[in-house]
C-alpha cells in the first residue's frame, strides 16, 4: 500500500471569517490511525456551527473555538484507506460522514451515543490531521466532528463514516446527500426516532432554518395532523408552507406567540414543540403553550448563557416534559441509509433547501447562508 | 331504597389546625347524584396535603385553601349506595378512596388521568357534601380528591372509588389498606409505572415520608443496583435502610449532596432521582447529580414560588428530562389491586410505616405526623 503522504487542498480557517482569516491551502495529511479512514471528499454541507466555531474570536475563552484548523461536519466522499481497526468500509466505499464519540462512557455502551458524555469534548476539538505544505511543522486542527469535510482530502474518525455502498449512489447523487449527517438528520430524526410523531400530534417547529425545514417534512411524511412552522423570515415560513406546514406563525407580527401556538393546535397547544431556533424566548414560548403531557424538544443549542426556567408546582401537574436530543438520537449507520430510502422514495425532498457552489466560490457559500438566501448551501469538489 | 338523610360523623376543618379550629361534629350528608358513591368508611390515612389544605390561612389566597370543609383524601370503606350511573361498584363492596379527574379534558381521554387539566381544580376543591346538624344551612365542603375521607360516611366520586371486592379483604385489612390511594401508590408507582425501574437502575428518593420509602420498597422489589435514600431525620435514613436502601444520605452531614450523590451511583450519578421531598435545594441537587439520559421525576409539589432554572445548552447535551407525575401516573382500578398482591406477596412491607389511632385521637394522629414521630398515621372508625 502506497504510503506516501497525501497531499491535498483543504479550506483552512486562521481566524474569524468576518476578520477574512479562512483561506484554501495546499496541505499535507499526516498517517492514519488504525481506527481512522482516508476518505477523498465529493461534497460538504455548510452548518451554523461551522461560522460559530469559525467566526468566533480565539480570544473569547469560548469552548471548542481555537485556530488555525479545518471546520465542516457535512460530508461525502469515496473511501482511500482504512486503518488496520476497520472493518465496515473499505477503499471505494461512498460514505456520508457523521459525528463521533468516545464508545466508552455510559452512554457509548447502551446509546444513544450522540449523548456521549465527551460528545462536546471530542467532536468541537479535534486534533492534528493537516500540516501546510508551505510550512509543514505547523499544525492545522483536523476531526473536527471527527471529519473535518472542508478539505479535498480528509481524515475522518471510522465512528464518524457510515458506509452507504449498495444503495445504487453515484457521484451526483454524493453531491447533494452530502448534508444527510448533521441538520438534515437532526431534523428529521427528532421527528422520527424521538418524538416519535404521528397522526395524532400537533407538532409545533420553532425556527425553520435546515433543521427545522427537515423537521417539517419528516412531520409530514409522519401525517401529524398540525404542523406549525414559526419563524420571522417570511421566505422560510413560506418554504415551510411547501414542505407539509400545515400552520405559519411569523414572530414579527403575530402577536403573543404562546396565544398563537395554542391556537394553531386544537386551542389547546401543541403535543410537541421542537425548538431548532436555539433562540431562549421561542423555547420559553414553546414550553409555555404546550398542552399538558406534551414534550419540548431542544436541538438548538443556544448561547452559553441561556436558561429556562420551570415552575416546580405546575411543571408537576402538567406533566410536559423538557429535554434536548442531540444528533436526533440516531444511530447513524442505520438511520442515514432510512433517509437515502425516504429521499429516493419521494418522501424527504430536501432539495429544494439545497444549492450547489463550487468550493472554489466558498466565500459565496457561506455568504449565502450568513445572508440567509440559502437555506443549506452544500460545497463540491 | 331508604332516602331519609344520612346523618353521621365528621372532622370538620374550620380553619387552620395549629389555631385549633377541627372538630369532631355530626353532619348531615346531602343525597348522592348519579356518578356519586355512599361510602361508610373504615379508616383514612393522613397525609401533609391534608395539612397543607388544613393548616394555611384562607386569607392569604393560597389556592385551593377554604373553609369549613371536611379534608382527607386516603380512604377504605364499604359501599352503601350507588348513583344511578355507577356500574362498577355496588352496595356491600369493600373500597378504596383515590383522586378523582374531569373525564372529558384531552389528557382524561387519552390518560393518565393524574395529569387531568383540571385536577387541581377538582381534587382541591371538591363541593359541598355535609351540614351541621346544629345549623342545617350551613355547607361544609366535601369531596376533597373526590372523597372528603375524614368521615364516618362520606359521599365519593365514583372516579374515586376502586373496587376491591373479590380479593378475600377483610375488615382488618381495609383498616391497614386506607394509605393505598395517595402516598403509597405515588411512591411505588412513580418506581413501577413511570420510571419503569429495573436492575440496570440506580436509584436516588429524595425525602424519605411515607412516599419517598414506598418508592424504596418498590426499588428493592424491581432489583434496582442502588438505592439511595436521602434525608435529613436519621431515624428515617434507618428505616430506609429496612426497607431496600443500599446507601443513606444524611443531608445535614454529606457536605456536598451532588458529589454524595454521584459517589453512591458508580461515580456517574443516578440513572432515576424520584424528588418526594417538594424541597427545591435537593431537586437542584438531583438535576445535577442524575447521569447523562438520567430522568428526574417530580412527586413533590414544592412550595407555589419554587422553581428550577435549567442551562440550555448543557441540558440539551445531557439528555436527561425532568418532569413531574401525579400519582404515579396510575390508572387506579388496576395499579392498587396490585399494589394489594405484592402486599400479600410480602412484596409491599409498608405496615413498617403506619400507626393506627381511633379516629376519636385525631389530634394524637396529626402530632405524630407533625412532629415525625409516625411516618403514616391511620385513623380508624
Amino acid at each position: 500500500m502506497d504510503s506516501s503522504p497525501v497531499k491535498s487542498r483543504a479550506l483552512v480557517a486562521r481566524g474569524p471569517f468576518s476578520e477574512g482569516k479562512w483561506a484554501m491551502e495546499e496541505v499535507t495529511l499526516r498517517e492514519i490511525r488504525e481506527d481512522e479512514v482516508l476518505v477523498e471528499m465529493v461534497a460538504s454541507g455548510l452548518c451554523h456551527t461551522d461560522l460559530h466555531c469559525g467566526d468566533t474570536p480565539d480570544d473569547k475563552g469560548v469552548p471548542g473555538v481555537y485556530y488555525p484548523r479545518v471546520l465542516g461536519h457535512e460530508g461525502s466522499g469515496y473511501v482511500q484507506k482504512v486503518g488496520s481497526a476497520v472493518t465496515h468500509v473499505k477503499p471505494g466505499d461512498p460514505v456520508l460522514l457523521s459525528f463521533t464519540y468516545c464508545g466508552h462512557c455510559h452512554v457509548c455502551k447502551t446509546g444513544p451515543a450522540s449523548h456521549c458524555t465527551s460528545f462536546f469534548k471530542i467532536n468541537f476539538t479535534g486534533g492534528p490531521v493537516f500540516t501546510p505544505q508551505s510550512q509543514p511543522s505547523e499544525a492545522l486542527g483536523g476531526l473536527f466532528f471527527g471529519q473535518s469535510s472542508f478539505a479535498q482530502h480528509t481524515i475522518a474518525s471510522a465512528k464518524s463514516v457510515v458506509n452507504v455502498g449498495g444503495l445504487g449512489l453515484t457521484r451526483d447523487d454524493l453531491k447533494v446527500l452530502a448534508p444527510f449527517g448533521c441538520g438534515l438528520l437532526t431534523g428529521s430524526g427528532t421527528v422520527a426516532n424521538v418524538a416519535k410523531a404521528g397522526p395524532d400530534d400537533a407538532i409545533a417547529i420553532m425556527g425553520l432554518g435546515g433543521v427545522g425545514l427537515a423537521a417539517a417534512m419528516a412531520a409530514k411524511k409522519a401525517g401529524c395532523r398540525q404542523i406549525i412552522g414559526v419563524d420571522r423570515i417570511p421566505a422560510r415560513l413560506a418554504l415551510a408552507k411547501t414542505m407539509g406546514a400545515t400552520h405559519t406563525i411569523d414572530t414579527t407580527t403575530s402577536g403573543d406567540l404562546v396565544e398563537a401556538l395554542r391556537n394553531a393546535a386544537d386551542g389547546l397547544g401543541p403535543t410537541v414543540a421542537i425548538d431548532a431556533s436555539g433562540h431562549q424566548p421561542l423555547v420559553v414560548a414553546a414550553i409555555e403553550a404546550t398542552r399538558y403531557m406534551g414534550r419540548i424538544i431542544q436541538v438548538g443549542a443556544g448561547m452559553p448563557d441561556a436558561a429556562v426556567t420551570l415552575p416546580m408546582q405546575t411543571w408537576m401537574d402538567s406533566g410536559k416534559q423538557y429535554f434536548g436530543a442531540v444528533m436526533a438520537r440516531c444511530n447513524t449507520a442505520e438511520y442515514i441509509p432510512q433517509m437515502i430510502q425516504w429521499w429516493k422514495d419521494g418522501e424527504f425532498p430536501f432539495e429544494t433547501l439545497v444549492q450547489s457552489f463550487s468550493f472554489d466560490d466558498w466565500e459565496g457559500a457561506i455568504e449565502s447562508m450568513i445572508k440567509g438566501t440559502v437555506v443549506k448551501p452544500i460545497m463540491v469538489w
